[in-house]
C-alpha cells in the first residue's frame, strides 16, 4: 500500500455510497479530556422479570411474550412506521413531503437475557440468520413494502434501551437514503461491467496484500473496508454476488453465522467489554424491480475509539463536512486480526 | 398545513441536500428506558488555571495563550488537516484516495471561562462574527484552500472536551461531502430560476402561516426548516441571498449576532440547561469559482429530545436508512417560540 496513507491526511472514496471519508492518521496522538462512556460489564441474569423481552413477560402494550425457546419476533409496540396510515403527498412550492407506511418488528435473538451474539454459539446465530431470512421474505412479499431494513443497536451508547439480545426490522414503502445511494452506484457499475461492484472490490482485497481482511471462510469475508468511517467499522459479505440473504444455501447460512460469531467475539476482546455497535444488512429492495446489481452485505458501526470508555464523536466537522477518522482501516484491521 | 403531517409517518425532502428525513409524529409517546446523559449545570469560574484555552495559560504544545480580552484564534495543536503534507493520489482499481491538506484553527469566543454564546451580550457575539469573517477571508485567500468550515461543538455530549467558549475552523483543499451536496442543488436551482433556492424557501416560510419561524429581525430569519433532522434543529439565514458571511454590512453583523443570541438563549431555557449542539456555517467555497448560487446559512444540530438528560440517538435505522425524528418541525418551533 502507498505508505503516504499511513502518515498523512487524505480522503478515501466509498465506492458504494459515492461519498468520501477524511482520514487523519497522525491525529490519534491527541490526548482525550472529553466525555467518557460508562462501562457496563455487569453480569446479567439469564432471566430478568423486569425485562419486557424475556420469555413469559408482559410488554407495555399488555401483550404477553410466549415462553419462546429460540428467536421470537413481534411487531414493535412503538413502531416508527405503521401499515394502516393514509396515503398523502404535500407538494407546496419548496415544501415537499410524502406519506410513508411500513412495518416495524423486534427480533429477540435468544430467550437468554444474559447473552449477546458474541456469547451465542454458531447454531444459535444460525437460527437468527434464518429468522432474518423468513422476515425479509414475508415482509418483502407485501406489495406496499419496497425495502426491509434489518439492524441491531447494541449497547446503551448506541441508544439501545434494553440489554436483552435483540435486533429490529423497519420496512417501508420507499427506499431509504443510504440504500438509494448504494442502489445507484451498484446499478451503474453492473450495467457497465456486467459484474458486481462489491464482488470485484472483495476480489481485489482477497488477492492483494490482505491488510484489511480480518477473517474469511469458504463463503464469506470479514474486512474493514478501505473507506470505513467508524474506528473499527467492519463488513461481512459473501465472496460471490448474492442479491439478498435469501440466496444463501443452508451451509452458507452457517458460514455467515460463523463470520458474525468471529467478528463479535473479537470486538468484545478488543477493549475487554461488551462492544457496542449498530449493525445493519443492506440488500436488494423488495420493490419487484430488477435487482441483479445488488450484492448484499452486513456492516458494523461501533463507536469506541481508544478504550471501553472513549468513543469517537461524529459531531461538528463530521455533520457539516465529511466523516473523519483518526486511525487507518489497515491499523484497525491489524489490531482485530491480532486478537483472533 | 396539511393536518396529516401532524399525525402520520411521512418523509420530508431536504431541498438543500437532496435527501429525505423520516418523521414519525406519533412516536414521541414511546417511554424511554435507555441511556440518560449527565447534566452539567455546575457554575464555572471566569478563569480556570487548568483550562488550556484561558488567557495566559500554557497549552499542551508549550505555547502560552496571550492575555487576550476579546476573541483569540490559534492553529489547532492536534490538527486533523495540515498544510505541509505531501500531495499524492491512490488510484488502484477500486481503492481510491487523495491527499487532503488544510488549516485547522481554534477560536476562543471570550476570555471568560464561565460563559457560552447564550450568556454573552450582542456586542460580544458581534466580535465573534467579525472573527469568523476575518478568518474566512484570510484562510480562503490561500490558493490551496477550497473550503473553510466554521463550526462549534458545544457540550460534553457533542464531543466537546473543554467547556471554555470556543469554536473551530477546519479548512481544506476540496469540498466536504455535505457542502458538495448543497453546492449541486443550489447551482441547479440558480441556473434554472436565476434566484436563490434558500432565499425562495425563506420567502415561502415568511409569507406563509409562519409555523416554523422562531424569530426574525430586519436581515435574518431563525427557523426550524421543514426538513429538520434533529429534534430542535434550527437555521439562521439572511433573508436576501448573500454568498458568504463577508457580504454582511456592519449593521447586519450585529443583527446576525442578535439572531444567535436569541436562539441560544431560548435553547438554554427549553430544558433549563446549557443546551448542547453542534453548529456550523455553510457558505460559498473559496475555490475561486462562480459561487453566485450560494446563500449562506448557519445550522444548529442539538441532540436533546425530551429533557436535559434524554437525547435522540441517530443509530441503527438512521445510519443504515434515513434520519428519523419523533416530533414535528412545527411542534418544535412552537415550543421554542413560546419561550421567547
Ligand atoms: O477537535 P476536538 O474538539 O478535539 O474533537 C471534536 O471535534 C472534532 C470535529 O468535529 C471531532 O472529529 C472529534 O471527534 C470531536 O471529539
Ligand atoms: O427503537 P428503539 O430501540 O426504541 O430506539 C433506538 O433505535 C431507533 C432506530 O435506530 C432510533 O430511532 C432511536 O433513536 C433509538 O433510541
Amino acid at each position: 500500500m502507498d505508505k503516504h496513507l499511513e502518515d498523512y491526511s487524505h480522503k478515501r472514496f466509498n465506492i458504494l455510497t459515492g461519498e468520501w471519508v477524511l482520514v487523519s492518521p497522525h491525529r490519534s496522538k491527541r490526548p482525550w479530556q472529553g466525555q467518557n462512556e460508562a462501562v457496563n460489564n455487569e453480569k446479567r441474569p439469564e432471566y430478568d422479570e423486569s425485562c419486557y423481552l424475556c420469555a413469559g413477560n408482559t410488554r407495555i402494550s399488555g401483550d404477553v411474550n410466549p415462553k419462546y425457546t429460540g428467536t421470537y419476533v413481534f411487531t414493535n409496540d412503538f413502531a416508527a412506521l405503521q401499515s394502516d396510515s393514509p396515503s398523502f403527498k404535500v407538494n407546496d412550492g419548496l415544501l415537499q413531503a410524502e406519506s410513508e407506511t411500513g412495518i416495524c418488528k423486534v427480533i429477540c435473538f435468544s430467550p437468554d437475557h444474559s447473552k449477546s451474539l458474541a456469547d451465542m454459539d454458531v447454531p444459535g446465530i444460525t437460527q437468527v440468520v434464518k429468522t432474518w431470512q423468513k422476515e425479509y421474505k414475508e415482509i418483502g412479499a407485501n406489495d406496499a413494502i419496497k425495502y426491509v431494513q434489518i439492524f441491531e443497536n447494541k449497547g446503551a451508547v448506541m441508544g439501545c434501551s434494553n440489554p436483552h439480545p435483540h435486533g429490529q426490522i423497519w420496512s417501508q414503502s420507499s427506499l431509504p437514503n443510504e440504500v438509494s445511494k448504494k442502489d445507484t452506484t451498484q446499478k451503474a457499475y453492473f450495467a457497465d461491467k456486467k459484474s458486481s461492484l462489491l464482488g470485484d472490490y472483495l476480489k481485489q482485497e482477497l488477492n492483494g496484500d490482505r491488510e484489511r481482511i480480518i477473517f474469511e471462510n469458504d463463503a464469506f469475508v470479514v474486512l474493514i473496508p478501505f473507506w470505513a468511517v467508524w474506528p473499527f467499522e467492519a463488513m461481512i459479505a459473501p465472496k460471490n454476488k448474492q442479491n439478498s440473504i435469501l440466496d444463501m444455501t443452508e451451509k452458507e447460512a452457517e458460514l455467515y453465522a460463523e463470520a458474525i460469531s468471529v467478528l463479535t467475539k473479537v470486538y468484545d476482546k478488543l477493549f475487554n467489554t461488551s462492544f457496542p455497535y449498530s449493525s445493519g444488512i443492506h440488500q436488494a429492495p423488495t420493490d419487484g424491480g430488477d435487482n441483479a446489481h445488488w450484492h448484499w452485505h452486513m456492516s458494523f458501526y461501533p463507536p469506541l475509539l481508544r478504550s471501553a470508555t472513549v468513543k469517537k464523536f461524529m459531531v461538528g466537522y463530521e455533520m457539516f463536512g465529511t466523516p473523519q477518522r483518526d486511525i487507518t482501516a489497515e491499523g484497525a484491521a491489524q489490531r482485530l486480526r491480532d486478537l483472533l
